[in-house]
């Protein structure tokens, strides 16, 4: 036979179950230690998904058990909204069956393979099936079944099905609620403590899910506790829900298109453009076509390869709105803040959640988190805490996306150490990134590094030299103010002393020191506070500007403050002005040398710690150690981008819509460029 | 409706290509830059599979040429054996169909995955068709046929298909050759130079493929050349074939295990072990089955859970050949100092190929090779070159398994610079890791890392530590020569003159000064100088020792070279004799003060630049400058490892085998412990 019929002879086709199974360290389950970290975040994953879906507010509890000969029991146990009987054996049995593959929203899960996974790991390292118990609130009764996997098919098998009275359902779960699934699985593993462990994951999962309680309890062969945590949820606030989207033109796929053509039920591509994809207005669809010199009556299935790539070119030309935002849901700044808080105690945290972009049609958000001092170590590389949709990844740091934004921001502009200006930095600080997105590309099935993307990276970029250039002026503001109060402390001491003993020697009154205090100093301070007021539930900002210089001075003064729809400014006796949003501006009378004027106003809508410093900056001439001179063209910037917020909200609620997008001028990166320098995200300014 | 039902009833099946589009990052698509080595890579790694396969020395020819509009046009050509008409449409149209996915034995590919996966891209970014042409030598002409996927049923879509005379397919492929394959493929891809480029690729597949010819052309838009290169075989001598074996007992998963149980045709559980297994000899089958307390007549389907448990165990407990070694192809360690001498320019090679070893059931072996000195830069980091299975591995260097082992190795130790003693050392050096492995598990698809496994790392780990004394030692010989032959030159220079001077001066006669030199000098020298031989093409070796004693001096010589079954010693006048294998040995009279005793041998076998620098090693009193005391102990251990290999052998050829094992004991990691400080590996020692 022919050498080369002889090789085609041998060919068969491969069940996706026997590819998993082959190659489970695709899915995570790489080695012992790994493989109960992998199983309890498809759970837990799977666990807060359903919950979102189900507004239900997260109670999770894990349970991990040494076995006799070594294996590790696990069970979970969540109050979700249970899976109905008939599809327990596909959700758990079945590879690539999956209810989110083809929705355009943010989940954790998408691929159908995760909670599989972990059965089809139980089944080959141990034998053992894999027992689900599931209440829906429809139903008087739980079901509880046994599951396997028929590899060659994949397919599940199922055994024992039974029911299970509701009393028996409270007692067996453990919680308190007419609806939830119970796991139940044995595989060979290894439980670890350490810096990646069940418990990091799980204390992870809790700093960006603080909707979630979530509970650990590890036991040894002989029932003694080897590991245990317990993260109570700190807001009762469910993440706003996700809403799926239709495509967004942008970043479309020659591939992609051509298969929504052939298959749509529009007659003509005018109406194809305005039904299939999100934000093509009836005027967007004209000027697309009009781009591809196409007729609007042309038959979606009748375009041929020329004219889908004309009209894939006219996406990019045309100005098409961003897509709308409710497709993802971000973290936001606060709650950022408070996880990496309860987290790690630092002395300066400052965060950034950008505007939603997109890529390849998907939306996409980004959002960076940065806590600097305290008791973080400061001799070793600076912490990264990676997320990708609320899930905390934990593995392949270096190779990740993620990562690699971090690395290529030359952190020695902001104070950072830095071997040549590339790499992780050094210094007592930790960065927290979360890419929220419609569809985050890992780079295997295991989900536990994010895929090279340029668009990513440039929006992970700006969001990182803007939490850098906050870290700057604030060890800047930092360092000038220990320096003057160094200096300050030992003239108010020291000459005070000189005088009253010369003064006693030669018999003579102490003269007045403050012109010559003044003179020597010859400085303006400017000192912010910023404190909880438990009383009142207000934070309180107070700034005083010292003028020790021989001349009169005159400012007006401008702070940053955490602007948003619940936070607002309360009692301000000095009034001021909005100059932009998240900045208002005081002007000051003239404050005659040795005085001293003070603002007071106090923020609403916040939490206590959620504002613990406040950036100030001044107008005026001549420089204020303690803050920073304001930069009228940023400023102007500023105020140009939110008046194009404005005008999109109008035309947004024109068109009786309510999200809150932004319009993208020409290509998708295009707005992003003039907003490197400063940006004017929700929250942060 | 329930909430739970309402999730549920959403649930879809995905095909195997849905998912690999929407995840066409896991395949190596990730961005445009990347898009096409993927695409290269896949083309070429089939080619050099299927002519390793079909016996032919691989001529591959890569074509890449930037369209009108920026999308690059790809053409592959081989002299492989071409595939069959009926085959052409599954192979390139169809994912998870293979010819490899169920055999143990080492190869490129395994997956059914790859190819199809360019397909995949090209008409998902463009809407292209892939055009195969295939000749194949029982075939009087050649078939050509454009291929597109059907993505939602993974099926292959075939038009276009025509036969073409044999003179069009000379023309068109632009080969001599009755057999092969040619690929064209359009996709939205970007070529670059660099050290992650095609170019970069094709050099170190050349480097580990060092019998095949490769050619890349690269043209513009207007057919200017963009870059090219031309790596020519070194050798016509194919690889080993590789054989393909039943699975090993150890490591055995219990799944796996669980379902050969089911489905073998043996009625009783001895000859199920005897027949399915590699290296279960009727005495080692009785064995297993005494330690599993099982009966050798139970029938292999009706094992419970509980008893194939207990025969995991006792795969483990008993002792079992390591599996056969012709299902690998390590490329073998003058083939690595030749492909990396001619990728880089160093004074000092040496590699390490180990013995097999197993992990999970499937045979794996690991090889190493260090490069140093010479042009290479002494300030950067070291270069690492990976590759598994003879791939060359670009992307995910941080995250592979082979660099972790690099990183885990405190390089200090050898001479190289390394901060706090972990990570990628620097120094003017490269390390070359290779693993060849029946089943190399990746960290993705794409194959771009190799994922943790604890028996490779250990492996891995214990060739790094040989390559690493061995740059020890060459480091210590050098700078103690170095040192030597500077005071020598010193005296032998000075102090004649001041004699000469002296004795003008005086008028006297100029005195003996050679016993003064010895008394200031007083060290016995080695030198030693490895030549080739181009006239008689034999390698040279000169081994000369130095008496600069007062005393006379004995000693035994003892040196290591690179003996194989092709490489011997041939010309050696001073006889000597075999200490163990790689080691021969010379007893000297002793030598008078002021004389030098010369030992000259030729190995024949070997190649130009094959061998350029001998170990030498001394036994006696004392010390000899330029080379190393034996330390006996380890001589030993070697020489039980040698027997013990004999023993093997023997054992082998009664039982009418040809391979050439090594015994495990106990576990498959045991064999390797005393191994760790002496090596006894094929050819170096």
């Amino acid at each position: 036979m022919d050498k080369a019929q002889r090789i085609a002879n041998k060919q068969k086709q491969i069940s996706i179950s026997e590819f998993f199974e082959k190659n489970k360290h695709f899915l995570g389950f790489d080695t012992h230690q790994r493989a109960i970290i992998t199983a309890v975040k498809e759970a837990v994953d799977n666990s807060l998904d359903a919950c979102e879906e189900g507004r239900i507010l997260p109670e999770i509890h894990v349970f991990i058990k040494r076995l006799e000969g070594g294996n590790l029991e696990l069970i979970t146990q969540d109050n979700g909204p249970g899976i109905p009987r008939d599809s327990i054996a596909n959700v758990f049995g079945k590879f690539l069956l999956g209810s989110r593959f083809h929705a355009i929203r943010q989940t954790r899960g998408q691929q159908g393979i995760g909670i599989t996974g972990v059965v089809m790991y139980s089944q080959l390292t141990t034998g053992s099936l894999t027992t689900v118990m599931s209440k829906i609130e429809a139903e008087s009764t739980a079901v509880r079944v046994n599951l396997a996997l028929d590899t060659k098919n994949n397919r599940a098998l199922k055994s024992n099905e039974e029911r299970i009275p509701l009393e028996d359902w409270f007692r067996e779960s453990g919680i308190e609620s007419l609806h939830g699934l119970r796991i139940r699985t044995v595989m060979a593993a290894k439980y670890q403590r350490g810096r990646q462990s069940v418990h990091q994951y799980l204390r992870m999962t809790s700093i960006v899910n603080p909707h979630a309680t979530i509970r650990l309890h590890v036991v040894g062969k002989d029932g003694e506790v080897v590991d245990q945590g317990e993260w109570v949820r700190t807001t009762s606030k469910l993440p706003r829900p996700v809403v799926e989207i239709k495509p967004h033109p942008h970043g479309m796929q020659f591939g992609t298109l051509q298969r929504m053509l052939k298959s749509t039920k529009e007659r003509n591509v005018k109406s194809f453009l305005r039904k299939e994809f999100e934000k093509v207005s009836p005027l967007v669809a004209k000027k697309i076509l009009e781009h591809a010199t196409l007729d609007e009556k042309r038959r979606p299935s009748n375009l041929d390869v020329e004219s889908i790539q004309r009209l894939l070119a006219a996406f990019m030309e045309v100005k098409i709105q961003a897509p709308p935002v409710d497709c993802l849901s971000p973290i936001e700044d606060l709650l950022i803040k408070k996880g990496l808080e309860k987290a790690i105690d630092s002395r300066y945290a400052a965060t950034v959640t950008r505007n939603p972009s997109v890529s390849q049609g998907n939306p996409f958000q980004v959002e960076v988190g940065l806590v600097f001092g305290g008791d973080l170590p400061s001799d070793g590389t600076v912490e990264l805490l990676r997320f990708a949709n609320r899930v905390p990844l934990m593995y392949q740091q270096g190779g990740c996306l993620l990562t690699k934004a971090i690395e290529s921001i030359d952190w020695r502009r902001y104070g950072l150490e830095q071997t040549g200006g590339k790499g992780v930095p050094k210094g007592p600080a930790a960065i927290l990134v979360h890419l929220a997105s419609t569809n985050v590309q890992f780079t295997s099935e295991a989900k536990e590094a994010v895929s090279d993307n340029d668009e990513v990276f440039d929006e992970l970029r700006r969001a990182l030299f803007e939490v850098g250039r906050g870290l700057q002026s604030h060890r800047k503001r930092v360092g000038q103010r220990e320096k003057s109060k160094e200096k300050f402390d030992l003239i108010n001491k020291i000459l005070p002393e000189i005088a009253a003993k010369s003064s006693l020697m030669l018999g003579k009154p102490q003269p007045d020191l403050s012109p010559i205090i003044t003179k020597i100093m010859n400085a303006v301070f400017c000192e912010e506070e910023v404190i909880w007021d438990p009383s009142e539930k207000v934070t309180r900002c107070k700034i005083k500007i010292y003028n020790y210089t021989a001349r009169a001075r005159a400012y007006t003064i401008i702070a940053k403050w955490p602007e948003s729809e619940l936070v607002k400014i309360g009692e301000n006796a000095r009034g001021g002005r909005k100059e932009a949003r998240g900045l208002w501006a005081w002007r000051l009378d003239a404050i005659d040398p040795g005085d001293m004027t003070q603002i007071d106003f106090t923020v609403t809508g916040l939490s206590k710690g959620d504002w613990k410093e406040a950036e100030v900056f001044y107008r005026g001439n001549g420089e204020v150690i303690g803050c920073e001179k304001i930069d009228e063209s940023l400023l102007e910037e500023a105020r140009k981008q939110e008046r194009l917020q404005e005008v999109v909200e109008e035309f947004e609620d024109e068109a009786g819509s309510t999200s809150n997008d932004q319009v993208l001028v020409g290509s998708p990166h295009s707005h992003g460029e003039s907003n490197d320098e400063w940006q004017t995200g929700n929250k942060l300014f």
